[in-house]
């Protein structure tokens, strides 16, 4: 992307007035608008047009696009119905705005006559340099910048920002991911959803998040790709930076193949050429909505490691069986300890304790307190990550817990690989925010949460190949 | 199992008085005896005897089993080191105790010597008619009866009594499953962990519950099986019954089947020999403990599908297509809608919405109200099963909410084919107990839900299959 375009988008996301043509008190649209906005303590200024109103939400209405102050105005949501659409994105533009949101649909989405119309909007917003988003688009939370131009209704939690980046192709299904990503305490950097793509596709978020410092990890729910070429340029740069970019592909079934076709009109594709084009290009393709959360939560906490072989730690016999299962299926390596290790091992584990890996650290070693059995674990070259024992809190009175998982948290934090944790209790809303703010990843559905670890381990042979293929270029032997 | 093996066990599972050996304050067990007993409202009276204690958490103690009373003891607990295991279980014998969990470790877990310990302890038992619950074995809970003789520390939320039964040979992995289960607003019947197994096997717990009426859906977590020919057996009688066996059986991978083995000592067996015998009688194996909670929850809450053709009606069309390639995954089929449901279905949607399977109802269908749109598919001869959308409530006051779900309850619970709900929002702990209350099964983690559901379809036919066997046996063609 070059830095004009970028210079282009980072505007877009990021107006000061906004004209919200078509506001009215009949849908929640505008509602939704103002209301975001006041969760984030945003500075946006919103101004609602509509003819046959005085006020919308409390604010003030004017009567027409004409009437909308010449200055203060860089940016328009527009919700009139599609016929009406043309006229107001040619007012607009006479205005000066040619930064648009259109949340109306009514387009491609609805077949050959809806498809015709929306030619003629790219062609119009292409011949005037108008970058428009949408249609059938719910908008954009910059919470970076805190400013919000979202119309949908589903987004929940502490609108926290962060590092991960998050495209939508659909709303409502991006909504359940920004929601649950919140809920995890994990930050957001920009979330946006595309609708129907007639200017601004998906790809070009993408490719901005690329190029936004703020965004370490990059996210996305998508139907189909407008462009597999710049797709496949986007993630080359992507790879160069270490930016690691989870899709949730859908249509890989027949069945949701025809769903995404006939959604958003983007083309599905052939899916085994998909998954080709993934592995290629070290883009992690995820299957579901958890899986995708907990993928963005892993990179977003975690090093990446040096191979693929976990150290697990845990309170149970039964659970060091059922968790190397769940590793052995998604490829996961559970080597065996080095003689050195089980040789430490013993010195602090009570004479009943078997050293393996899986590791039963048993009620005695438990109480015995774990971080030296983490620092041990930590120093076997067999090993390249680990997983350890901690208990979720409930709150702030639970100093027991407290105690115990501050006394690993430093460990983890200094060592060279990465230490998630694998909570015995069940999760709470004030574990998920105690864990995220020491930093650390926690496994609180071990099937997803493998599953992610066995991602960050594939993107790390590929970073790592990568490496390879560039000091065999430049000439030196690796 | 023979009436008066059950009838033992009845006793052995509901006891009035428990003298508990080695009650200590040393360490939480008899805490948390107490405190489950508290917790579920117990009538049980517990005994502590501790020679060197005047009481213990409260309860006078005394001095030895020599003191116990002559009347009203009619179970022990015994938590004393392995080595005077021998000589408290003989004076129990003599006190006419004949009902023992024994906690305490030190036995077959340990190696050779503490197996031919073990050895000797399962030989007096045999020889005395004790029936022995252990070693290295927190104990159960009588849910039914609300007598909880249980060690344990880790299980969580309301103990509400139900229908779902629950053995485990890994007592801290069932403490995981009781808590999730419980979470889920489902009620347990028994609970029971079984330790080593020297007396009571896994096997003989299961057996129970095939025959206890209070109990239709039986769970385990196992490690391996003691005897596989009476497995068949068990597996044969609860198909009779129609009583599902969910089984998370760990030991896939080499390390899983190495945890198993070492952890209690059971056979872990050929894992796709398991396979094999899993399928030919009817036993449902799941994967995780998140899956087997998953699959309790759809047994418990719906009836058996007469196909495995499922309709999906949701609010977007990313998840639509998100559905379908879950359930492509786990092979349920998601068929086309028949010519009249379409048509049906024009009637109550906007000209926009696509009449599809999985159905995007759109924003504005779905204000119009669903009841319309689960009657129609719920007529779609082509459907078995349906799976629709729903907004969990976030509590009493979520009006709104409340009365579109209402709206569907009525028609869900009346209907004669399974009728799920998809919800769309962020389950919290108020919306599972209000699904819970309304008995309805709710989606929460597609993924896991998705499988459960093949589960239930994959039952329905081994069921079916079994009615057909039976019928050429009686001659009649089917």
């Amino acid at each position: 992307m070059k830095q004009a375009a970028y210079e282009r988008l980072r505007r877009f996301f990021s107006p000061h007035g906004v004209a919200v043509v078509g506001a009215s008190a009949k849908n929640q649209w505008f509602g939704n608008l103002v209301g975001y906005g006041l969760r984030s303590g945003t500075t946006v200024q919103f101004f609602p047009v509509n003819p046959r109103a005085t006020e919308v939400a409390g604010i003030r209405a004017l009567p027409s696009i004409e009437h909308l102050p010449d200055n203060g105005i860089d940016f328009a949501v527009v919700m009139v119905k599609s016929e009406a659409v043309p006229a107001s994105v040619e007012k607009l533009l006479h205005k000066g705005v040619k930064d648009i949101l259109l949340i109306s649909s009514g387009f491609a989405e609805t077949g050959a006559e809806g498809e015709a119309k929306q030619e003629q909007l790219t062609r119009f917003c292409r011949d005037n340099d108008i970058l428009l988003m949408g249609p059938n688009c719910l908008g954009f939370m910059n919470f970076s910048e805190r400013v919000n131009v979202f119309a949908g209704g589903s987004v929940e939690g502490e609108l926290r920002s962060g590092s991960i980046g998050l495209v939508g192709q659909s709303g409502a299904s991006s909504e359940i991911i920004a929601s649950k990503l919140l809920r995890k305490s994990l930050g957001i950097s920009l979330y946006t959803t595309t609708g129907n793509e007639a200017v601004i596709t998906a790809e070009d978020c993408m490719d901005y998040l690329v190029h936004d410092t703020r965004t370490r990890v990059i996210t996305g729910f998508m139907e189909g790709f407008r462009n597999i070429g710049r797709m496949k340029e986007i993630a080359q740069e992507a790879a160069l930076k270490q930016k690691p970019i989870i899709l949730l592909k859908v249509g890989r079934s027949e069945r949701g193949m025809h769903a995404a076709r006939s959604h958003t009109g983007a083309l599905a594709g052939n899916d085994a050429v998909m998954d080709t084009f993934f592995r290629q290009y070290g883009i992690i393709r995820v299957e579901s909505i958890e899986e995708l959360v907990e993928t963005a939560s892993v990179f977003s906490r975690c090093p990446l490691p040096r191979g693929g072989r976990l150290g697990i730690c845990t309170l149970s016999g039964g659970l060091c069986g059922l968790y190397a299962d769940l590793c052995s299926r998604c490829g996961i390596e559970v080597p065996r300890l080095s003689e050195r290790t089980v040789t430490a091992l013993k010195t602090v584990l009570p004479d009943f304790a078997q050293p393996d890996n899986p590791l039963d650290v048993t009620g005695s070693g438990f109480l015995q307190g774990m971080g030296d059995i983490l620092k041990i674990l930590l120093d076997d070259e067999n090993l390249d990550m680990i997983a350890t024992l901690s208990f979720a809190p409930a709150g702030d009175g639970d100093a027991l817990m407290h105690r115990f998982n501050e006394g690993l948290f430093p460990i983890a934090r200094s060592a060279d690989k990465p230490v998630v944790v694998l909570s015995f209790r069940e999760m709470t809303d004030y574990a998920r925010r105690y864990y995220g703010e020491n930093g650390i990843y926690f496994i609180e559905h071990p099937q997803d949460s493998f599953k992610a670890l066995s991602h960050l381990i594939r993107y790390a042979e590929f970073q790592r190949g990568l490496a390879r293929e560039r000091l065999g270029r430049t000439g030196t032997s690796p």
